[in-house]
């Protein structure tokens, strides 16, 4: 994706038309050269790369305001886990063909998401694709040389949390692909769209980045589903962890469906895309987490304890009786 | 592309035996983690991103040790461009399905150019897709602050250089592809590999970099095509420029081709995949260039001048008439 002053190619079109105006920032001039330049601070860069696909992250008829979100989110997410202030991104859009009704939106969307996250295009690359569409970012960010929230510094004794509601994307996800979910809720719209809006545009706690580097003792964000997640960090950390299963924040609508049988609890623990934040923090820093989180409207609540051991974290109901979780979390192969 | 201590899901599994071995950068973390950390230096961070699709960029029975040195060297060819020394890069990689035989190649081939080039594997992501598989990089490399070669410096009256040879990779696409060029050289297996290499397995010009940096004026990689991307620098610098066409430098098989009349010079000036270094540089400077070229093995030659004007580049061929290029180079869309 690159743009000199006049489009030599259908594809230097298409960038001039939709993206160059997204390219606010000196580094990215303009889209017109072949590369990008962050400018060098005295603080880590942090780097990540997130890849949404259709038909496995989004659907074919999902919005395209709601896929330029999402693919950008994602990494969002990722850098707010790691305590890092976003930098930029660069997108790879692998495109079936250039619709203008698709682009245009996928395009303001993802402007008005750099924009309010700080995290503008800095350049990318536009390639034809005879499958599904994809979107690959990779995204920068910046932390205090040496502060990067790591997975692996949880310690026993420590409290896991979490921020916002766990299992929404996945009920928005069996919502969209219809069958019994979909059914249970055919009466409460609100509910549905509430899911499927969880499903398709994360909320990504970077408002949130600057508490965890100040306390919390390992972080990475929810993205396959939390119990296959927390399993990560605990290997990463070398300890394990017990849960309060009643303890996880569930969404109203989720709670509903889990009370009323229509899914179970275990469901919700293993799907994948909530994109919130899991981190563990000593006893004593819990409650600047959870006050920081209020502070900028983030719900942050206690779920468990770690504990030494290596083996996978447990989660507990309501009498102490471990739950048997058929997978951990969504895996693509 | 996170790997734990433990693997908890087949892609996990997949990270940990590919791609960990990789991971050799301190920041990269082992892929133990979210994201991966670069250092700070006094120096700009260049970010490119560039990826490539089965059926456009490479062909599904294209070796997959070849496929991921493309993958990174087209990358490498961007950082080298803009006199760019490599730090790392991350990897977002699509597969329709987890095949030994495909990817211990892959990853093998891929940490042995990361390791030559001095460019290793930070993180990834690694996905699912029903479609082609397609493996997206974006990379990472360094400059002195200020100092990264643009595309936008060329003045009228520099010479316009080229290295290496143009149109081989093009050539080598069409005899994987059979028909006319593939005939032509049925009896010449030493030229038909020789282009065919030259596709799947870009020569990026790395070496030169420095010497860049020092003499030229403005640069770019070739990708798309030498006519096309030469409009692009002198759009982006706002100069035209005239190139004497049998100074195009051509490799023996290509030159021998276009003398049998087996393929026009046309189609080599706007065909793809050269991942050759085009710059300007003033008339004084261009010894300088060349000789670095000879130190590290790298032919650079120059093929024609800048001169003011905002139309596009015209190719001369030996009479000084105008070459009538059907189009400039490939474009997705």
């Amino acid at each position: 994706m690159t743009n000199g002053s006049k489009p030599v190619s259908g594809e230097d079109a298409l960038i001039a038309r939709y993206f160059k105006p997204l390219a606010t920032d000196p580094g990215a001039f303009g889209l017109g050269d072949d590369a990008a330049i962050v400018k060098p601070t005295d603080e880590d860069i942090v780097v990540k790369t997130d890849a949404i696909v259709e038909g496995v992250h989004f659907l074919t008829d999902d919005p395209p305001d709601t896929v330029a979100r999402k693919a950008l989110r994602v990494n969002l997410s990722d850098l707010a886990s790691k305590g890092a202030i976003p930098a930029g991104f660069v997108l790879t859009l692998a495109l079936r063909s250039v619709e203008d009704a698709w682009l245009a939106p996928f395009a303001r969307a993802l402007g008005e998401d750099a924009s309010s996250f700080g995290c503008p295009l800095l350049g990318g690359d536009t390639v034809s694709t005879p499958g599904p569409q994809m979107i690959s970012i990779a995204a920068l960010g910046r932390v205090p040389a040496g502060r990067m929230v790591r997975r692996s510094g949880a310690k026993p004794g420590d409290r896991v949390l979490v921020t916002g509601t766990i299992g929404d994307a996945t009920l928005g996800l069996s919502v969209l692909k219809g069958g019994s979910i979909a059914q249970a809720l055919s009466t409460d719209p609100a509910a549905r769209d509430s899911l499927i809006g969880r499903y398709r545009v994360p909320q990504p706690r970077n408002a949130l980045a600057q508490a965890l580097r100040e306390h919390a003792s390992a972080a990475m964000d929810v993205s396959d589903g939390l119990a296959g997640d927390l399993a990560k960090l605990c290997a990463a950390s070398g300890v394990s962890a017990v849960i309060q299963a009643p303890n996880v924040p569930l969404s109203a609508p989720a709670a509903a469906l889990v009370a009323r049988g229509a899914v179970a609890i275990e469901a919700l623990l293993s799907g994948g895309d909530d994109y919130e934040i899991l981190c563990t923090a000593p006893e004593d820093r819990c409650d600047f987490l959870i006050k920081a989180g209020r502070t900028v409207g983030i719900p942050v609540i206690s779920i468990g304890t770690v504990v030494a051991g290596t083996g996978l974290p447990r989660f507990l109901d309501s009498e102490g009786r471990e739950l048997a979780l058929k997978h951990l979390s969504y895996s693509h192969f």
